[in-house]
């Protein structure tokens, strides 16, 4: 009490021991006490199926937006304005990397073609669709302000499937197809909708044409390949620098540190020289967790497994409390104009058309892909066609994040602020409503029987025929291959061109396998080419997960 | 090439397709990169000992502050300034809880009083002689127009010792009596020198009278207190939330994000409510390390240990890195207008004074400890009083952020400047000539086999026969007590009164285990209330490094 007057008497000392500015200060309190509570919230109601920690942060969210509108009273308070800056160099970088680092190699690489398939031209779709159903909808509610940029932007903002929840509300262990197909096509996504929305910004619609579309091609397709040959080179580069100069030998801080570092600067770089960051990081994830993550310590395995996660972990539920607390920005409510029926009707439109734009991709491509694909085992099931076009109806920060690009700053107009706004209702709604009824949704619509019916063991039985085929020139082969039907009595001394043909992804992937073998690893390292090999960020989860309950 | 060309034809596309300032992306690849080249040229110097992480990044930092200021042509550029936020906001923060969380608690707390003694009223002694000497022999240069508030800044500024350094050359294994002392007062030190520096900012000399000094006392207290209970609280907090709720059983994730969240917050609460953040975080590193991190998973063990290692590290690094390239800020050099000899001449003068300061008050309260304390291990050699006074006279990023704090923004005048450009000077020459010196030096003066003349064994002994008295009455106590001599024969049913007089730190920590384990471990968890103990952050690292030689 005694020193509490002292310090009374001394208030101009009290007012200054801080550094920062007050309302920095009170800005991280707040978000970081979310964050704890949303971490708590989310761990009791982990069991719960309907709900996940995206929608707890979300609502959250919205809950202490609330309270700090009516503490502040209805004063715009600059807590609650979304910072691209924040989100695009500091909250994605971590996320996607993560998503990489941890993804399931062999999956992805098998799903490549179809998860590029849905990626490009499904979000291309998608962009085309909405763009012009939006131009003749949204204008017969009665906003007129807009032009065509406006409407080509709101396609490719719409465009861009929210990753983050995807990869709560699947899970990788009980739909390993589903998951990497949906999350790698998020992936992909988001590059191929920001590549568009680029494009968007910069082209002079008064000169339109034939040469335009073959343009956008072709800088999508060298955005594309650079892209991912900068993530690659990044990661090589980091197993490289590992290997030869063997950081563990003196501090496992080191080891951890230069991955952090150079999966960071790959981004940057990318960003640096106009490529697409998140196609860079997420490759350079992949191949650190193929590579440099073989190399390094025990410690610093296990170190970088679970504090990367840690990291994306952080940043998904702030992006979403984030993307909560923003929705109540006073300043954009106000500066709309728009009464509560305009508002409603755009937002619902914005709406349908999200649900529109996706259906009009998944079902028609993926039964394309049936048709092409001869095998029975790889065929893409109704129900999962379903699931698919579901789990990806989600919108996120990308949206919200490329919705203010395209509506705020130069654009002021009470219309801007009206598609800032049911940009951000869509948001929260399709998070709301898609997050809760997916898992529940799944379990219905894939019981457990279906959930185990992959094309893995298919799969893995191919590999060993084309083991067998190339390695050994075996005779040997039974029929796995069910479109060959009965004719597999005679002589098998099949060409691998023919088994190229017929089995591409696998041939790829075996022949990847006797390369990487021969070539790569002993250069970069890799599994088998180190020590003491204790399980990979991927593969043996569960014994660490039982190791961890046994603890 | 032919995309390349297709992209040249579209410059307009390309150039937008960054979400950010080119010049914050340019910044955040050039610092990266220097980082990457930092930790690879620390790990190949790391057994040479006249060099280590800090000096490598300082002078990496100068060499690319020349390159950037070649490359932009002496024009300013933004890149090269010291951002107070940055400082105080991020990169501070986990150096200093990773240090609490790190620290050998036994050594901490066992030179508790030591620690106090010279971090507190050293602190105080070497802020009074630096202002003071400062006052009549700049004014002797020539410089004139600094005003009081000046002169007592600059002695808050150069009484901070840089701990971040003393990290890097004192070694906790060979050491630990000295590195305990030299870090434990150097995180003391530094909330004393910035309480110091806010009080200074703060007073009013027109009205200055015998109660100042005393409210000065009073504020003083209550900071230490309420910031060392804060953390304490948050520390406990955390350890009984992850307790109770027991968050491994789903996600281990959750946990190291609730222990970061926590101590962050911790900080940042600190800052908003006016406290020294510096030693709250500090407190609940030392809390977390003590209870919460025995009720983690054993995988959350791993990734915190090495995770928050890893992070202090980047930031340390990143640290030395920003002094070195902002000491070539070509603004600040042009707007001093002081000669070459001034310039020299008033370094050289705040050097000297940065040693006699350190010396003022190292040697009378060492020898004042000597005197006071009775028993012969405690004693203070001259060797060691040697090692803690030079080991203590790097300055570092805080000197540089609270210079920048007194001296630009408001005051522009060219002796500000001056006095910014000198600080700069005396920060880099202190970590280059002292960093580089102290690793050889120790070698020299503290031989191996005086190194492991520490009081270790000594108190070890007390604490048994205080066991031996307290806890089982025994009779059976041998001299360990070299100052009770011969008169040892005699019946010893000594009173712990007595005991605590002759001995209290020992009984303080022994009487803190009883109460440690009969109260707090069975709320808060801690070593042995948990089922499967591995090896303490602090502890058993000896056997950690093993397993990461061996694998």
């Amino acid at each position: 009490m005694a020193f509490h007057e002292t310090i009374q008497q001394f208030p101009s000392l009290q007012k200054s021991s801080s550094f920062f500015d007050p309302s920095t200060v009170i800005a991280i309190c707040v978000f970081f006490t979310l964050l704890c509570v949303c971490i708590i919230i989310g761990h009791l109601v982990e069991e719960n199926r309907w709900a996940n920690e995206s929608i707890t942060a979300l609502l959250l969210g919205l809950c202490a937006g609330v309270v700090v509108l009516l503490l502040s009273k209805s004063i715009s308070t600059s807590i609650l304005v979304f910072n691209e800056d924040l989100f695009f160099l500091y909250l994605l970088p971590p996320i996607i990397f993560n998503a990489g680092f941890q993804v399931k190699k062999k999956q992805f690489f098998k799903n490549f073609t179809t998860i590029l398939m849905f990626g490009v031209f499904g979000t291309v779709i998608s962009f085309c669709l909405i763009s012009l159903c939006a131009f003749y909808l949204i204008k017969k509610i009665g906003v007129t302000n807009l032009d065509t940029k406006d409407y080509l932007a709101i396609g490719a903002i719409l465009s861009a499937t929210d990753s983050v929840c995807t990869l709560q509300v699947l899970s990788q262990d009980e739909t390993p197809f589903l998951y990497s197909v949906v999350f790698g096509e998020g992936v992909v996504n988001d590059a191929t909708s920001i590549v568009l929305f680029n494009a968007v910004q910069s082209l002079d619609f008064s000169n339109v044409d034939g040469l335009t579309a073959l343009k956008l091609v072709g800088t999508f397709l060298y955005l594309f390949i650079t892209s991912t040959l900068l993530g690659v080179v990044a990661g090589l580069l980091s197993a490289f620098i590992i290997k030869t100069l063997y950081f563990g030998r003196h501090s496992t801080d080191r080891e951890v540190a230069i991955m952090i570092i150079m999966a960071y600067l790959s981004y940057m770089i990318a960003e640096l020289i106009n490529l697409s960051g998140i196609l860079t990081i997420f490759f350079c994830g992949i191949v650190m967790s193929h590579y440099t993550w073989h190399n390094v310590t025990e410690s610093s395995r296990r170190t970088t497994k679970h504090g990367f996660a840690t990291l994306s972990f952080i940043a998904e539920t702030f992006i979403f409390l984030y993307v909560g607390m923003d929705a109540l920005d006073i300043d954009k409510w106000k500066s709309s104009h728009a009464s509560a029926g305009t508002s409603i009707a755009v937002s619902s439109t914005l709406f349908g058309l999200v649900l529109l734009g996706r259906a009009a991709f998944v079902f028609p491509l993926a039964n394309i892909k049936n048709l092409v694909g001869k095998r029975e085992g790889t065929k893409i099931k109704f129900r999962q066609q379903f699931i698919m076009w579901w789990a990806g109806l989600m919108r996120g920060a990308i949206t919200v994040a490329l919705s203010y690009h395209q509506f705020s700053g130069s654009n002021t107009s009470s219309e801007a602020a009206l598609m800032i706004t049911s940009t951000l209702i869509v948001v929260v709604l399709s998070t709301l409503v898609f997050g809760s009824i997916t898992k529940p949704l799944i379990e219905v619509v894939m019981p457990r029987q279906l959930k185990s019916l992959n094309s893995d063991v298919t799969d893995n039985q191919s590999l060993e025929d084309l083991r067998i085929l190339l390695l050994e020139n075996g005779d040997s082969i039974d029929d796995q291959d069910n479109n060959n039907g009965n004719n597999n009595q005679q002589p098998r001394r099949a060409s691998s061109l023919r088994l190229l043909i017929s089995n591409p992804t696998t041939t790829v992937h075996y022949l990847w396998r006797k390369f990487d073998d021969k070539f790569m690893r002993p250069v970069f390292g890799g599994r088998g080419f180190v020590p003491y090999v204790p399980g990979s960020p991927t593969g043996e989860a569960d014994a660490d997960a039982d190791a961890d309950e046994a603890s």
